[in-house]
């Protein structure tokens, strides 16, 4: 029963299939836009619930910012910065009128406004308002929002044109607490990823040509999605005085001088969802990790003789109260008991290609028994899939069954990370050799498809020429450092450091 | 030290200095937008988090649509609705690029797109791929998003171009399902405004002229501010066909025939923010009701001599500690110590602007003596409102005083709305006289100054245009009517209802 497409067959096309038959997203009639439903929404919710609690714990405070920014904003930006991003939304009137029979824009604004592709701006216009002493610092704020990018080529959650997501924005009074902060956020994403989406990841630094424009320093964390490219999953921005400096955020130091204040800015979106399909989910749909499951165990009631019905759902009724006590990862366990007039084998195949964690079907042989039928999805199609459990045996055990697939899910995950960065590439020839490979889906346990390389590096604009032609990018400077000896694997020329390689979304 | 207006003095410059000093929202660069800074977010925070609740328990789910409409689904819509609403966020490029040194919009669109001013069309159009059978049916969904309406004369909270809400939009087989899900959430906002914001509210139907463009019926929640105005503070929409003939939400049902959905929405935005603080505000600022309160305790300590601060903050530390257990209203109590670098009385004065219920201070004598300071928002410059206690007799009551807390400030809140709804009123001289009148604050005790009318009305439209002409409006159609008999008030005619009539926001 797999997806119409499989990994293998055609990894694009696989993707599509499995957002759409899960039920998470679909296209929308407002164009390169998707409407995310309640399922993928569902896990939107448990992903922002986490980390809004982790924001919080670290004093930062939730605020709403305009979405609208006058056009001027960007004016000084645009001089300076070469790597400015032009494909924005902008808004030119206030009104629409009846021309003709036609609705026509009218009332033009006198300054265009562009709807938010990130917030530096119009937040930094706050903050040089909240800012005039040391004792305003440190400013730790962060918005839920969502913003516009006019990307040409939209797919479901990795590229749309409006996505939702959450981005911190502080400021310091000194360059030592902003780079604190922009490291301590990197490291609230990497457990975010690792931890809450079992979704393992390189940690580092973007060489100059990748940071985002305007920062001093770019760090990210960087996933390895099953056809080996690799998927920026968040970015974590120290941005000097820059910001401070065109917004004018500057305050009286404890010397009693004027300063400008170091700012900082970090983010992540749903994007991550995308990053979470294309890390679990297999040739028959959707997995979704424990934790950011909305629901955690879906029971399907098996009715084959409508005179069963009260027994069965009796026998459900009390189940439920039980698991109800349970507290995988020491929150209230997340249950669905699924009533839709529909058969229970549609029902499970639904269940199935959405990833719900564990499934329970009961029936009236169940009932009688006092046992539990319970699917496990990530052990689909083999032995341990499916089991007959007694009912105590299950509630006994459906807490540590629940974290059991979440470590596992990582485990996996990670183990297929490690087993495809290759170490061994270091010359072009072999490096062109190995990304000219075309491969779909590099698979779990094998290795030798194409996916990262981690190799050394000159820092060369030759180099970034190169790069550029093949389509790979330097994802990443690991943390992990073997030194500055040995070549660019690129150029010959003496390296400076050690990179991650690879194709990316 | 009461706020530079009071309410008696200028009322909308007193409402001003409320949210300002508060720090709850300030104007922005951004036009005719707002910055909703950490406490008023953390106010919509809890509103939402209270709502979500019921959204979800009333077997509604979440969705995100997209906030970009096509201009075309405008189109139908403005030949057909009289009250179409024009001023809205216009986007016509996608692009800004550099042209003789300035940025200016590029890359036109083809066809506009139209900053969602509300989202029934776009929603419908989804709806209109979801429903194929009765058994898709009814469709329940919610979402929380921002939304523009182009205002001309923004204020905070009140009316801002972009603001914040939840949205509900169902389908249904039958209209009588789809009125008691109108009702069902009509009720839910009741539930909402008194019993979680405190806020009194009236509830009716609004009058045909009244209604949301395109609904068969509008219901709303009405409350009365402190200068007699009243604020509509949430609707629900019956929509009938009208939707879904637009969008073809069309359905077979079960006698095998195709058949047209009946929907309904209903929202709630950040204006109730607005609606609390006209409700509950004093002349010393911000009150804010426990139940929606960011921190319903905040302690400050009292260090006047150094070296008493290690036994200050130890003794504050234990009584965090066991306070951390306390559960008014059945959750978790939210306490904030406020350790910052600021003398306590400019602490406690911040505060008390802010309205945070229980301010509790703490210096030496009281960490010796076991006792605290404890201080009263509601109470401020009354006897009551300063209390000393021993520890463990304010442990012990803090749950039952939060809670009451609430419940007086609904219930002065309430007793306000009862006295100031004039009944008596039976001719259009009377009305005119009454509304004539100008007043800054209708205080809390007396009567007889401008508010609400309760009395009949005949429904012509020679009557609406009295009202237009005097600047007053139909508030509601109460669900308690006393019958048809009797005259209109505004011209003599037989009457039909009884109604409330008063300015508004």
């Amino acid at each position: 029963m797999a997806l119409k497409k499989t990994r293998k067959e055609n990894y694009p096309e696989w993707y599509q299939a499995v957002v759409s038959e899960a039920d998470m997203a679909e296209n929308s009639s407002s164009p390169g836009c998707m409407v995310i439903k309640p399922w993928g929404y569902g896990i939107w919710e448990r992903i922002r619930d986490v980390f809004d609690e982790k924001i919080k714990s670290t004093d930062h405070e939730n605020c709403y910012f305009p979405m609208f920014i006058p056009l001027s904003f960007f004016q000084k930006e645009a001089e300076h910065v070469d790597g400015f991003a032009k494909e924005m939304a902008v808004v030119t009137h206030s009104r629409l009128s009846m021309q003709d029979g036609k609705l026509t824009p009218d009332s033009k604004l006198e300054e265009p406004l562009i709807v938010r592709p990130t917030s530096e701006a119009i937040i930094a216009d706050s903050f040089s308002k909240w800012v005039k002493s040391y004792r305003d610092l440190p400013v730790l704020i962060n918005q839920w929002a969502n913003v516009v990018r006019w990307e040409m080529r939209p797919r479901l959650f990795l590229r749309t044109r409006e996505f939702l997501w959450q981005e911190g924005h502080t400021a310091h009074s000194t360059a030592q607490e902003a780079e604190e902060e922009t490291t301590k956020m990197l490291e609230a994403y990497r457990d975010l990823c690792e931890n809450t989406l079992a979704m393992p990841v390189l940690v580092g630094r973007k060489p100059e040509h990748e940071k985002f424009p305007g920062a001093v320093d770019t760090y990210c964390v960087e996933a390895m999605m099953q056809d080996g490219k690799a998927l920026q999953a968040g970015t974590s921005h120290f941005l000097g005085q820059n910001f401070a400096k065109s917004a004018n955020i500057s305050f009286v130091n404890k010397q009693n001088q004027q300063e400008f204040a170091y700012t900082t800015s970090w983010g992540v979106s749903t994007r991550l969802i995308g990053g979470v399909i294309m890390t679990h989910a297999d040739d028959e749909g959707m997995v979704v990790p424990p934790k950011i499951a909305p629901y955690q165990v879906v029971i399907v009631p098996v009715i084959k003789n409508q005179d069963d019905e009260n027994a069965i759902m009796n026998y459900i009724g009390e189940i439920r109260k039980d698991l109800a006590n349970k507290m995988p990862f020491g929150e209230k366990i997340r249950i669905k008991l699924d009533k839709r007039d529909k058969s229970s084998v549609d029902k499970f195949w639904e269940w199935t290609r959405k990833g719900a964690p564990i499934i329970l079907e009961i029936g009236k042989r169940d009932a009688d028994a006092n046992n539990v039928m319970l699917k496990t999805r990530i052990k689909l199609g083999t032995p341990e899939g499916k089991e007959i459990i007694s009912r105590d045996d299950f509630l006994a055990t459906i807490a540590e069954r629940i974290e059991k697939i979440q470590k596992e899910m990582f485990e996996k995950a990670q183990s297929r990370l490690m087993k495809n960065i290759r170490t061994d590439i270091t010359t072009v020839e072999e490096f062109n050799k190995y990304f000219s490979q075309s491969n779909e889906w590099i698979e779990d346990e094998k290795s030798g498809k194409v996916a990262f390389v981690r190799g050394k590096w000159c820092g060369d604009p030759e180099s970034e020429e190169l790069l550029k032609a093949m389509k790979i990018t330097i994802r990443c400077i690991p943390f992990d450092q073997t030194g500055t000896n040995g070549v660019c694997l690129l150029t010959g020329k003496p390296a400076t450091t050690d990179v991650i390689y690879a194709r990316s979304y």
